[in-house]
This record gives structure tokens, sequence and C-alpha cells, in this order.
């Protein structure tokens, strides 16, 4: 949005030279004058956004800022981010700072049901930001969703259904014209319904080129955004004045090259036939005046001077196969893949998926111009498989695209060449690099799991990535130890160790939680004497004490204040501690134990050694229980590149894990699933 | 299609009479001249039918012939089985006895690869069946498959997209009008697209009802078709003669309902405005002459004698609102409901779809005739919402039913109210009893783990599941013992225990297979003495050995021969065991274990005491390893109605494993993962 007060203090000398040419454009710059205001809103809150990732305003308003200002950036990821947040702030009870609290919403305060209506947020925000409620689900299904249970199916969907019905009603509302732009269109974005989509077997290979080479530019986006995001990344981090300043000037290269390419492009006669106005004097269309002569329109300036989404529907437009020349079409391709790579990272809140399509279409169209004739497919649909094939070779996604695309364009007939469109782009992009979400988390040192083992984990067992020693407590714990583990390491869980009369080895008798460990100190559960007390402990507390908490909200060990008389005490931590903990062999391979981590959706994992009755004889001192190591995931980090989940498990807003944008990403829910839950 | 002799037997009285009326309907008959020939295939082939659950052929034909025969039932089942066999065959290596084996395939011969085949061929069904690619996907994601990964979807979404470009290509080439019927219609089967679907805010409530009353009698129906099908399985238990006579008699009811209910109906004028000749005189159309007089047609006839796919066209076209008396629409919707549950669980290979979609067409386009001019949905638009509430009421599925209904009608703004039917139907119908499919396979005795945990089962422990005494084999154990076991128990799986010498106590040393232990017996990889081998012992085998056999091509213990002498000998088990199975602590309760069992895909689970240690100075003699009992699931079978997944592990043939139909139901593969993949 900075981008809308450096245009305009741009153009001030083409205004004062008198270049009448320039005016329509500028007047349509100011037709943006109802989103004007939120540019004092954004500047003003820029920093707050910077630093408090859930600040649901300031996305909605910086991405409408943003998105309206035409910078190349998309509006999925900010309103998946919208939606996850809306969904999180459920999850933990609404916000007290706000007044947004209720009683019922308690129930929701817990791993499992937290997200699950992250989940079910983010495949809203896909839906009303494509108007594409099943692409929605299926979104959230391939890309968001670590972890996928058939309840989350349907409850997803009934979320998307809400939003279609909403959509649907508010546009019905609105069909009298009292709402502005919104609900133009109806459901469908970028209709390019076509009764009688014609095309023969002879126009699949060229549909197979458009694949190849769109996986081949999807791959290169992915490259270079990568390199780009690493230079912001390099930028960003040296003050808030250097992250405005970046975005300036991005703000303002974008500015000079929509304004200024445009004279590169010569004038076009006005079609005969055409359907609209023509040179168009307004708001959007497909025939900008720019500065060409009456009867005359710009070619490159109907697509600059647009929002994207306006761009896309020129693009996808079906009959107009002569309104845009080769040339023309090739320098708005190179413009927005640039663009595209270079607007996002900076501090603004920004999606992938909209500069994508754009691109994808710009090159779709230049390829259908260059078919002419020898094809029977017009230059619309050439755009819609242009923008396909570079989705696929960016994202990397096949069912939740081709829905999405299914749905945002209504042009069922498509169908298979979409399908293959999207097959072989991934396939040939897949060969080069990862991705794109995959990248940004890489990038951003974001711990996540991937949902595929490598290779070398097959090498590795479960005991080579243990960390050592173990952390554990036992089953009636002086409180002064619990306080002394709790503050010098940082694992989320310690196996409970009982010393058995019964038996010649200790029992390790299970897991508890450093959440539930310092609720007990918290509360003070003391015990003057080391004595079980059942659970009877439990009459001084209520399982609300147990319930999760919102973001930044959790209790740290430094928080609690304990007496030196306190330290002497003891806890039975019998009663709370989770008897039933998940366990590994230590033989086991680290890709199985990977993929058991992933599919039950743990956070934790004890590593049971295979001889432990004989490691009792065999080196007596060392590890006494049966349960070897606690998070097998925790050590060798670096190493290896497998993230912990549970290390990570205080910071939650969204589980949108790979969708968002720079700053925002640091605040991630995973999909891990706690300890607390039982099933 | 023992139906059609019979409807021919019957009509014969009628033709001798010289009634006029009855010819057109008669050449109609005869005009399936075609699917004629297989009637006597059919009934060569019906005893091979019921005992050759893969016979492909036989699937194909005996489907084409009973749709094409008018019987009440669907394609969808035997498409989605005969796609299942393709790809199970691939699966086990070709067939050798059709000499359709390639030295390629012999890569899938392992659990993991059959299943995924067998869900991508389930998928390549329904997109063949109903044109629905990506519903195909989704089919198979949300019904079909007990476990799913990313890189199944992907490799389902190929399968499909390979479906569609064949089926469009095929269209295509037979657009000229040589394939006869096929590719009328093009990609879209049932096709209502209207560029401007009006409904408003207003047309919501009575859509909700609709939802409703399709939710109760969804249930009702799955209801009654769980009394029907427990009737005809004490019927079809009889014999062949009486499951022959019951496929017939069910013929002739449906003859006689046929071709009787029409008399039933009066003869109306046609419309002015008619789009196609009135009365309809030839295959198919909306206007059937019957017995009306020149210029009048019988509605219910236009119904009756047509295929189910026309019927469902008929029922969905627009601009057709006063074609049908309500009388007429209310006779034919209750002969659909009674005919669609007879005709389902005769020996004949049959789908459910396709009669839920007509009898939800009738009932919705009945509530559409009620309605009249209070909505502005059309008729037909009522018939595809009446189609959905009927499908979400028996199914229960959403997504996928979703995008199934979109790809059939390509009416794209009709999604919102599509969404809000299939939910409400679904959560209206859940309130009542299970899906159709669950319920057929409880029906069956099929074992099928839910991937739900019901709320007793947290109470209990999988302790309390298990079946003891623990039977186990030792590291380097005495052939005769192992043949012992293997013959006295039904175990897939069994412990291998070492007695070291450096503990007081026994280690456990991992899992070794059924299948394995034969493979070991039948080459012979015997020891004179009880002396560790070492990987030398891989020296007389070779991967292939340890391939996964074709359906009914298991070895059995009982067939391997082993002399007296042998029987004295040895073998090490220590190469050929799985060294780190996946293992439960005894006090995990029974859903959590149920859950790791569904999902990651497990066939055995080891049961690990917690005080291994501890037990051994208590009770010794009892179990002395750490591992106490293995396959968790396997006891108690009845009272738990927990069905192991490896006991009927030796029976494969499709992963469809809801869909399908009696008889060919008896062979399954489960989507279990088994214990010989790594990962």
């Amino acid at each position: 949005m900075t981008k809308l007060a450096f245009r305009i203090l741009q153009l001030k000398p083409f205004l004062l030279s008198g270049l009448r040419g320039i005016l329509p454009s500028y007047r349509k710059l100011f037709a943006f004058r109802y989103y004007f205001i939120f540019f004092f809103f954004f500047m003003l809150f820029e920093s707050l956004l910077a630093t408090s990732p859930c600040f649901l305003k300031l996305q909605i308003i910086g991405n409408i800022s943003a998105v309206s200002a035409s910078l190349y950036v998309g509006k999925a990821g900010p309103m998946v981010h919208t939606g996850s947040c809306i969904a999180a702030l459920l999850g933990q009870g609404g916000s007290k700072r706000y007044g947004l609290t209720w009683r019922w919403v308690r129930f929701f305060k817990n791993d499992r049901d937290r997200r699950d209506l992250v989940t079910c947020g983010s495949a809203a925000g896909i839906a009303a930001a494509f108007r594409a409620p099943v692409g929605g689900v299926l979104f959230a299904l391939e890309e968001m969703a670590s972890w996928w249970r058939s309840a989350l199916l349907w409850r997803t969907f009934f979320t998307t259904a809400v939003v279609a019905v909403v959509l649907r009603g508010l546009i019905d509302v609105c069909n009298s014209g009292k709402c502005g732009l919104f609900g133009k269109g109806g459901l469908i974005m970028f209709n390019v319904t076509n009764e009688n989509a014609v095309y023969h077997l002879s126009d699949v290979p060229p549909v197979l080129v458009l694949g190849v080479i769109g996986g081949i530019l999807g791959s290169f986006y992915n490259f270079l955004l990568k390199k780009v995001l690493q230079f912001y990344n390099s930028i960003n981090a040296r003050g808030r004045a250097h992250k405005i300043l970046l975005a300036s000037s991005i703000s303002i290269v974008t500015s000079c090259l929509l304004f200024g390419l445009p004279w590169l492009s010569s004038c076009l006669p006005c079609p005969i036939d055409a359907l609209e106005a023509c040179p168009t004097i307004g708001r959007s269309g497909n025939y900008k005046k720019y500065q060409c002569p009456p009867g005359h329109y710009n070619d490159l300036a109907s697509l600059f001077f647009n929002t994207n989404d306006d761009a896309i529907k020129n693009l996808f437009s079906k009959n107009t196969d002569s309104e845009f020349h080769p040339i023309s079409m090739l320098i708005f391709f190179i413009t927005s893949y640039v663009l595209g790579i270079l607007s996002y990272g900076i501090v603004v809140p920004s999606g992938l998926f909209v500069p994508v399509i754009v691109t994808g279409a710009s090159y779709g169209r230049f390829v259908g111009i260059l078919m002419g004739s020898r094809s029977s497919l017009n230059h619309g649909l050439f755009a819609v498989l242009g923008s396909a094939s570079f989705l696929g070779g960016s994202m990397r996604m096949t069912v939740s695209l081709c829905v999405i695309l299914l749905e945002i364009t209504n042009n069922l007939l498509l169908l298979p060449l979409v399908m293959v469109v999207l097959l072989v782009s991934k396939t040939v992009a897949d060969a080069f690099n990862g991705n794109v979400y995959d990248m940004i988390i890489k990038l951003k040192g974001l711990p996540y799991l991937e949902d595929h083992a490598e290779p070398y984990m097959r090498q590795l067992t479960v005991v080579d990535v243990v960390k050592g020693p173990l952390q554990f407590l036992n089953g009636i714990e002086k409180v002064h130890t619990i306080v002394h583990v709790l503050k010098t390491t940082g694992h989320n869980g310690f196996p409970v160790i009982d010393e058995a009369s019964f038996a010649n080895s200790p029992i390790s008798f299970g897991v508890i939680l450093r959440a539930h460990l310092i609720v007990l100190l918290k509360k003070k559960v003391f015990l003057a004497a080391p004595i079980p007390t059942g659970i009877d402990a439990f009459n001084q507390l209520c399982s609300d004490d147990f319930a999760k908490r919102g973001s930044g909200k959790r209790d740290m060990i430094e928080d609690v204040e304990i007496t030196e008389e306190e330290m002497e005490m003891f806890i039975d931590l019998h009663p709370f501690t989770n008897t039933s903990p998940y366990t590994v062999v230590e033989t086991m391979s680290l890709a199985k134990a990977l993929m058991l981590f992933r599919q039950a959706g743990l956070r934790h994992l004890l590593v049971v050694p295979k001889f432990s009755c004989a490691r009792l004889t065999d080196r007596v001192g060392r590890d006494l229980t049966g349960f070897e190591v606690l998070e097998a995931y925790y050590g060798n980090l670096g190493r290896l590149a497998i993230y912990p989940l549970d290390s990570f498990e205080n910071k939650d807003c969204y589980e949108g894990r790979k969708i968002g944008r720079g700053l925002n990403l640091q605040a991630i829910e995973f999909a891990g699933r706690g300890d607390t839950d039982e099933t």
C-alpha cells in the first residue's frame, strides 16, 4: 500500500506536464479511493503486523490494500491466514482482550480440536478467496493438513458449504448493485463456460508441450523465488526501516513498470465486433485507451491497468484471439514472472496463487497465439491450460488445483486436458526441485516433518538420532528436581520412573507433559512426605486447569514462584501421567519411525531398548528403565533436518503450515497430535 | 438377464392377443438385441461367477446384461470391481493361466503396491462409470481406501486422468456415429448446465426440507436393504437353484411392474413446444407413446421404458415442468424405491449408485411438482437436489458425492445448494443408522476395521482383548516345532525369542511371518545343529521367494512335505525376522491401539508388558519375554467385533472393500499394511 503513495508521488511530474493521456489512468487510480483510507491504517500498524501475527484486522486490511494497489501479490494466502486465525481464536477460547469469549468454546481448548478448527478455517479461506468450496476442502486436505481423518473431511466440507451459501446469499442480496463491485460475475470468478468446447486428439501434443514448458518455468520460478527470498531475508533482518524501504522500492519498481511498459506497445484499432465499449473508459475492461487516439486501444495497458483478477478475466476470455499482440503478451508474461517473484517476501500480507495464475495465463495465451489456427482450442482455453501448467509446476498439487481451476473457470469439458497438463507439469518440475511451499518452509527454518522418508533414513535406527542423557522423573518426585529439570531442558515430555519394591529394576510408569508439570507446580499440589496420594490429588484441580492455553499465554516455568520450603516437598506424579505412550523398539529404522510419527500424528515417541533386562545386569547404573530415551526426534536436529514437533508446540496461531507470508509464518500450530489426546 | 427371457415369455400372450399398443414397447425390447447374446453367456457362467470372484469377463458381461435389461441395478459397483480386478492382476504379476505375465510387474508383488494399485483401479472404475475423473479420486479417498498417503493421491489422479483422456478420445473418435450409442451426450452424462441458474435465499428452506426428508428416506432405505439382504442371504445359502429362482422372481416382478404400472397412468397431450418428437417412437426419449392415441404420450412409460440412465436424464431435464403428472411421479418414486431394494443382493453384478440416483431424482422432482411456482428452481434442478439428498442419506459421503454430482450434471452454480442438501441429509440419516456400505460389510461378516473407536473401547486395554497363550518361536528353532505351531494356529506372525546367555531372561528378537516360515520350510533352509548361520542363509534364497503371492496361490503348511529326518533339524530364524515390529504397552486403551492400527495401516501389533522384568521374578514360567502377546486384535472376535486384518490376508482380489455385490465380496484384500513393508 505504500506503493499507492509512491505511485501518486511519481505521477505528479507527469500530471504537471499536462500529458492528457495519463489522465484516465490517474483517474483509474483514484477509483481505488475506497481503499485509500486503508493506506494510513496500514502504515500505522505496519510494525504491529510484524510482531503480532494473529492480528486479524491487519491481515485483512493489509491484503486488501496490497491487492487493490495492483502489487503482484495474491489474496489466497492472507485469506487462508485470516480463516485460520479466526479458527485459532475459537480454539483458544476467544480473546479476552477484545471481550470475545464464550463459555462453550472451552471444549475446543485441546490440541486436536484446535488443529481441526484451524484446518477448517484454512479451507474456508481458500473457499472464500476463489469462491471454490470443494477446492478449499481439497486444498486443506492435500496441502495444509499433515494429519487427516474422515470426520475432518465432512467438517471441512461443512465449513466451506457455509462459506458457499453465505457468498451466494450475499451475491443475491447485492444483485441490485448496492454493494459496488462485490458479487459482479456471480459465483464463478473467471467464467469460461463453453457449451461446445471443441478439441480433438490432435490438440493433445501441443497441450503436452505446454505442460512440459510450464513445468520447467514453474520449477525455475521456485528456484528464483528462493534466491530472492534469501536476499530479502537478509535485508528484512536489518530492521524496520529496511523493511519499509524494500517494500517501497518494489512498489516503485512495480509502478514504473506498469506505467512505463505500455509505452512500448503500439496502439491497435478497436475490433468492429467488440462486445464492450472500445476503448474502455472507466474501471475495468479489455480495451484501455492509455495514450491512443480515439477508436484505438493499447493492449498492454489493458492488462496492466487492471487488478490481477481482471487481467486474468481478460486473458481467459474467448472470442478475443486477435485482441493481444504477441509481443505485448510476451512483455506481459516476462513482467508478471519477474514481478511475481520480486513482490513475494516484502512486508505485505500476500499470497502466491493469483500471480502464478496471471503469469501462467499470459504464458498460455502466448503459446496459443504462436499456435495460431493450428489448434482448435481458442486462446482463452490456452490461457487456462497455461495457468494450470504453471500452477502445477510451482505448487505441485493435483486434485485440489484441478478442482479449484474447475470451480473458477466452470469449464468441465476441459477437465481431461487440465488433468493432463497438471500431471505433466508436476512430473517435469518434480525432477528439478520441491514445491514452493516446502521451499519457503525450509528457507524460514520452520520445523516441518515431511510426509515421506528420505533414503538415508532407512540406514539409521531411532537410537542414532536420540539425544542423551535421558531426563526422567520419579513417580513421586521432589519439587526441586522437577523445577531443575524443567529449567535446564527444553523437552515437553518426561518419562516417569518407579522404583518398584517387588522388582529388581525400576519400572517405567509413563510420560508426563511439561505443561502439566507446570500446572501442578502452580497449583502447588505438594506433599510433605513421599506418600502416594492416588486420585485424591484431583480434588485440588479441575479439568480446565489442564486445558490447552492460547498462543503466547502458556505458563513458563520461570513464572512459577516456589518458596525454599516448598522446594523440599514432593509431588505424586502418578495420577497425572499418561501411562500408555507410543513406543518403538530401538532397532526400528528411522524411516519407519518417521512414518509412525507422521501417520499417527504424534508429538512424543518413546524408544524402548530391546534388551532392557539384559542391560540391567550388563551395565547397571546407566538407564535402568524400560524406556530408553524420550523424544526420539529431538536430537541431531541439524544433521538430520528432522524437527521435533513438540519443541514448537508453544507457538500456535494457525495450522496453515505452508501458506502465509514471511513474518506471519513465525506462528505455527502443528498438526501433530498432543499426547493429551487419548485417541 | 434372466429377466429378459422372462419378459419375453411373459409378453407372448399380449403379442398373441394382437394388442397393437404393446408393439412399440416390444420393438424397444429387441433394441436390446445387441446384449441378447450375453444372456446365454451369463447363464452359462452363472455358477462360475459365484465361485470365482475375479472372473473379470463375467463381471463385465453380467453387469452389461443386468443393466441393459433394465434391472434396478447400477454399474458403479461392477465397474469398481472390474478396475480393481485388473489392478490386482497387475499386483500379483499377471495371470499365468491366461498367458498375461510380464517380468516388470514382479516389482508390484508386495502388499503396499498391490493395495495402491487396487485403490487406483477402483478410482478408475468410478471415473469410467460416471465419466467423473476427479469424483473417482475422491470416492477412492473417502470411501474405498482405509489408508492414504500423499503419493497415492497423485497416482490415483494420474489413473483417472488417463481414464478421462481415453474416454474423451474415444468420444472424439466415435463422434461420427460409428460406435452406436457410445459417446452420445459427450463427457457429461446428465447435462443440466444452466447459464443463469436462478435461485434466491427464499429457496433455501424448501431445499433444507428436501435434505431432511432425503436423509430420512435414505436411512430407511438402508434399513430395508438390510432386512432384504438378510432374507436373500438365507435363500442364496440353499444352493444354486435357489439363487437362480430368486433372481428370476425379481426379474419377473420387475418386468410386471415396468409393463403393468404405466396402465395406471392416463395419456397426456403432447406439449406444443416439445423439443423432441412427441410421442417418441424408438430407443429413448421423453415422450413414450405406449397405449396412447396419436399426439399423446404416457409419462410413466417414458420413465419405465428407458434404461435408468435415460430415466435420470429425463428427470433432470429442464423446461419440462409440466411433462410429468404428480401421481405418475409418485408411482415411479415408490416403484424405484422398492425395486432398488429388491434388486440388490440377487446373483447379478450390481451397484447401488444408479438406483439411488433414480429414486432420489423422482423424489426430488415430486417435491418440485408439489412446490409448483412457489420456488424459482425448475423441476430438473429439484430432481438433482433430490438425488443429492438421497445419495447423502444412503451413502453418507460428502466431498466425493458432491464432485461426482458436479461432474455428471455440470452445474457449478448449483454447488452451494448441493453441498447444503448433502450435509443435511447425511446429518439426519446418521442419527438413525450407518452408511449402506458399512451395513453390507457387517451383514456379510466381512472383517473391517472401522476408522473410529467405539466408546466402550476406551474402557478396555489391549490386554483385555488379547488371546492367549502366547505362541512363539526360538531364534534357532526345531523344524518340528515350527510345523506344529503353523499347523495348530491360524496366526500370521509369531514373535521370535532368544535365550540370551548374558541376560537372566529371554530376549524378544522380533516377529516372523507365517508366509516367510513356509518359504523357509519349502526351500529347506535347515541346519543339522543349532548354530547361527548369519547372512549366509540368504545364499539359498532370493528376494523373489518372499514376494507376495497372488490370490489363491499362497502356500499352505499342509502342502509342504518334510521327512521325519528333517523334522529333527533346525532353522536359524534370525536373518528372516523383522527385528523392529510395532509395539504398544499393555496399559494402552483399546481405542488408542485401534487408531494406531488404522492410521499406520498395521497387520500385527505386539503388546509389551509394562513390568516385564518385574514379572520375571514374580511369575517365572509364564511368559518370560518382553513381548507378551502377538496380534492384539486376534482374540475375542465375537465379543468385540473387531476383526484382525491379518487373519484374512490370504484372500485378496480387490481393495474395494465396500463396493461390490454379494458373492464377489468374499474376496477382499485389506488395506492394512503387511509387516513385510519397511515403511
